[in-house]
């Protein structure tokens, strides 16, 4: 009980400090520039579209599915947002002429416009919905740290009332609001294809459930709220006790199943990949690929201390 | 992975080292002359029967059941197996007498003559079924070292086939055998309940599984198809991965889910025993009583390395 205790202490504070070195200007230009060969290249696809598509290739090749995630965050001028939206949409265009099984993106509404406005990023967001429409991409409108999170939902609310049925987004249990967030979203129809993750920004005890337990029993119930209401999900976690339990909720309903995604990170829990896979689950992988990945990266060694001692050892190896 | 190896061989050790010094005398006999007091009352609920209704009617103040487990093994003489029958008999006719919400006995075949031989134990067996079926008792009857299976299996089914439908018994997934003697079993009219466990003595590697990881994917294999054979079942486990799974599976199956009762050992994961009782499962205590309680109580150490840390604090508290 007490070594518990301390055990999540002393990673609560690992993963404050982790988080507040990471920012730290010399730590990050030495990781940036060495990073992907010391070992973030287990977690990054690559610095390149083309580093994205032939890592999409490699997980087709053995049954998996992959998300593709330019990664970038936080972009405040008019200028940089039209040329992220801009290099999305040639990012579909190049999507639509690949032979891949399943073409899917993940994108971030601070990065095309929702840093400016509401309006500037829904204007964004549907040329992107529907350049990928017509190609038969999958988008998913990724959420971002609690103050976008209202005009998210709105954008997708309204592309998706507006027939772009291609379009998903993500609920993260470690939110206070996510619950009604989910019973709103479930109001839609057809009822939209959800992403559920627990959340891996650093947010406070005022919009947030600090505590690991909680946010774990929140992601729970979550789940079996969306799975028993009839929609379809991606499980995008890598807590094996929920796993186990959501596998045999879907052994249990056989026929009445809903349609669920395992989701996991590019590079995390190979072994797990593995299982699900062999259990005949669709397994989907999340593939960050792109210039900026630096701070994706720092919230998976954030999230995992395990994942550090693989990076030092890169290092020191 | 090393670690872990390491992890398992340890306890492999620590379990066959532990099960070799439980029967030198010396230990033995000062364990079972201070045992009780100084933690073994956890495990055991005491010696005497009124010890055992005792504790049962504590669970049931609590919403669980119990399950009554006279302790004792291998009783090699005619009289002697005929004085442990009678004091069986006795014992039912006195839960018989009590006001309990469920009565149900757990009984070893080597107790009341399969040390002997396969017909004295069907003979005692069916006294005692017999006995039981009037007081709307439930028997099961309880699985040994695997010398036994066969026996045990062949009374069983007699017995079950002449309408003491009462009566249940037991599989254990580390033996070779057992998905064999499942599917035989679940041929029986109407299909039986049956408790399935992992294995809890020393077997050789003729007969049993030797890695833990092995005995865990059969216990998941042969928990699953009786589940989807609609058997119902006593998951008789603390492996709280294969509960979350099994809790998904009722929850996906709604109202065509098998009955499952979920059976831990006295004393054994009370956090657990709250948390299924709270989330409405059919919360089943298995509990020992009687003066011959060394044996089981040795094989639970034997079991999980941290019950003995319990011990020993009382020892030197």
């Amino acid at each position: 009980m007490l070594a518990e205790k301390g055990f999540i202490m002393l990673t609560t504070l690992y993963r404050r400090s982790l988080l507040g070195v990471a920012d730290a200007p010399p730590v990050a230009k030495f990781v940036q520039s060495q990073g992907l060969k010391l070992g973030a290249g287990r977690f990054v696809a690559g610095e390149g579209l083309e580093d994205g598509i032939k890592a999409v290739k490699a997980l087709e090749a053995e049954g998996k599915y992959a998300i593709l995630d330019p990664l970038g965050e936080f972009v405040a001028s008019e200028e940089g947002v039209e040329e992220i939206t801009q290099s999305i949409l040639a990012m579909l265009d190049t999507l639509a002429a690949q032979d891949m099984a399943q073409k899917y993106v993940s994108v971030k509404p601070t990065q095309f416009g929702l840093a400016i406005s509401r309006d500037k990023a829904y204007e964004n967001a549907k040329r992107i919905a529907e350049r990928a429409k017509h190609a038969d991409i999958r988008i998913c409108l990724d959420m971002e740290n609690s103050p976008y999170v209202d005009d998210t939902l709105d954008i997708f609310k309204t592309l998706y009332n507006e027939g772009y049925h291609n379009l998903s987004t993500v609920l993260q249990s470690y939110l206070y609001r996510t619950m009604a967030d989910l019973e709103d979203l479930l109001t839609l129809s057809p009822k939209p294809f959800l992403r559920l993750v627990k959340g891996a920004y650093r947010e406070n005890e005022d919009v947030a459930f600090q505590d690991k337990a909680k946010v774990d029993a929140a992601y729970h119930e979550m789940v079996f709220a969306a799975l028993e209401a009839g929609a379809s999900i991606g499980l995008a976690t890598h807590d094996e006790s929920i796993i186990g339990e959501v596998e045999g909720f879907l052994r249990g309903a056989k026929d009445n199943a809903p349609y669920v995604e395992f989701q996991l990170l590019y590079g995390v829990k190979p072994a797990l990949q593995q299982r699900l896979l062999a259990a005949d689950h669709p397994v989907y992988i999340y593939v960050p690929y792109g210039p900026d990945w630096y701070g994706y990266f720092s919230r998976r060694l954030a999230e995992r201390p395990a994942n550090l001692l693989f990076i030092l050892r890169g290092l020191f190896a």
